[in-house]
């Protein structure tokens, strides 16, 4: 924690802040970081057609592990919708590594906004004004709305849409700590605050116990990562 | 339907577009808008956690009598955070008439970055570019949400959120024909466009009929609008 990051404005209250949990490292990162910060966090989670529940069975242990106040988990259906492996079954998630030029099959239409929708309204409410999002655009999957530009646009349009944005105080922060780490130091970073790597998944296609597939993009990114950082892998694979 | 509308790329397939339909008057003309510009219409309506149903059996009649192609009601829980008359019956709806420099408490937070987020989502899968959302900045409640400029910042963002903005084609438009107009002008655009208001719930309070109250801001726009517009008044009042 930096002396910066320390609320001196007059209280020595936590400040509250909302931190997207997904149940992967980076999103458990991401906590531990905003716990370290000292802020007072709640952790939001969604069930929203995914494939597996083991991501979300992680999250509710992330953010008990780590601190969180509370943990809501927001049920939402963006699978009605379809256009992605990760929420219809008839898609394949690919296997073979070919990471590229185009945006993957994995990418789940408008995700990250709806997620930062809900978080907006929750932090209007709390009067939270940092909401956290592990999201990467180093050793990432290439999704739009993991780069810098889009959560920027977001700021400024969440600025805009609330109460705040019209009365005037503080500032909506979307805060990304770890948007320009490698996987490598995500990793480093998330075991020097002692996050229990253990209990996260990254893997696209789990199965119900948590049991990785090894061969997603999302598998390979991870065992990479702790590979070049030199922190030993927990990951169980089925 | 102006020439400029018409879709000139060499095709004549009417082009998808995703109209946000609460069961109000606003919203019902601008989805009438949007078929009069030869759009195919994919209406989308929100169980959010609202006092009552009779705005959603509206809004199934509205899709319905103005001829959308589908219409889809997202679950979603926005009264779990709290924060707003329309979602939390311990707080009274205001019925004093008075509009004022403060955001009223009939405001949910982020409903509109919500709604719009999920319309973003569907847009993204059926390769729309447009979607259209009555909001008015004219004769309106004061919600930071409806004003043009966080329109302009959620289009700036959503084209840089999704796969779109990555692979640069067509822009992402956030349509707001209603945006710079009265009421009464609303009321008139609908009626030249054969919306029937005796479907549309504009009440913040209705009774399950439909029935409105009267007294709520909601309501005293609507009336005074009917009033200018010189158009015969269809709200049954309980």
């Amino acid at each position: 924690m930096t002396k910066q990051d320390v609320d001196t404005r007059g209280t020595d209250a936590p400040r509250p802040a909302i931190v997207l949990v997904s149940g992967g490292l980076d999103s458990a990162t991401c906590l531990a970081i905003a716990r370290a910060e000292g802020h007072r966090c709640h952790a939001l989670s969604f069930q929203y057609g995914q494939r597996h529940h083991a991501e979300l069975n992680a999250a509710r242990k992330v953010a008990a592990q780590l601190g969180a106040v509370e943990h809501r988990v927001m049920q939402i259906d963006l699978g009605a919708f379809g256009g992605s492996a990760l929420t219809d079954t008839s898609i394949a998630v690919p296997e073979d590594g070919a990471s590229g030029a185009t945006i993957p099959v994995t990418y789940v239409p408008a995700r990250n906004t709806v997620f930062l929708a809900f978080a907006l309204a929750w932090a209007e409410v709390l009067q939270a004004h940092d909401i956290f999002i592990g999201v990467n655009a180093v050793d990432y999957s290439g999704y739009p709305d993991c780069r810098p530009e889009f959560i920027d646009a977001f700021a400024r349009m969440a600025n805009l849409a609330t109460r705040e944005g019209i009365e005037g105080r503080e500032p909506l922060r979307i805060r990304t700590p770890l948007i320009d780490l490698r996987k490598a130091e995500i990793i480093s970073r998330g075991a020097a605050l002692g996050v229990d790597f253990g209990t996260t998944v990254s893997c696209y296609q789990a199965d119900e116990q948590g049991r990785a597939c090894g061969r997603c993009d999302s598998c390979r990114l991870r065992a990479a990562g702790f590979e070049a950082a030199g922190v030993p892998d927990p990951t169980v694979y089925r």
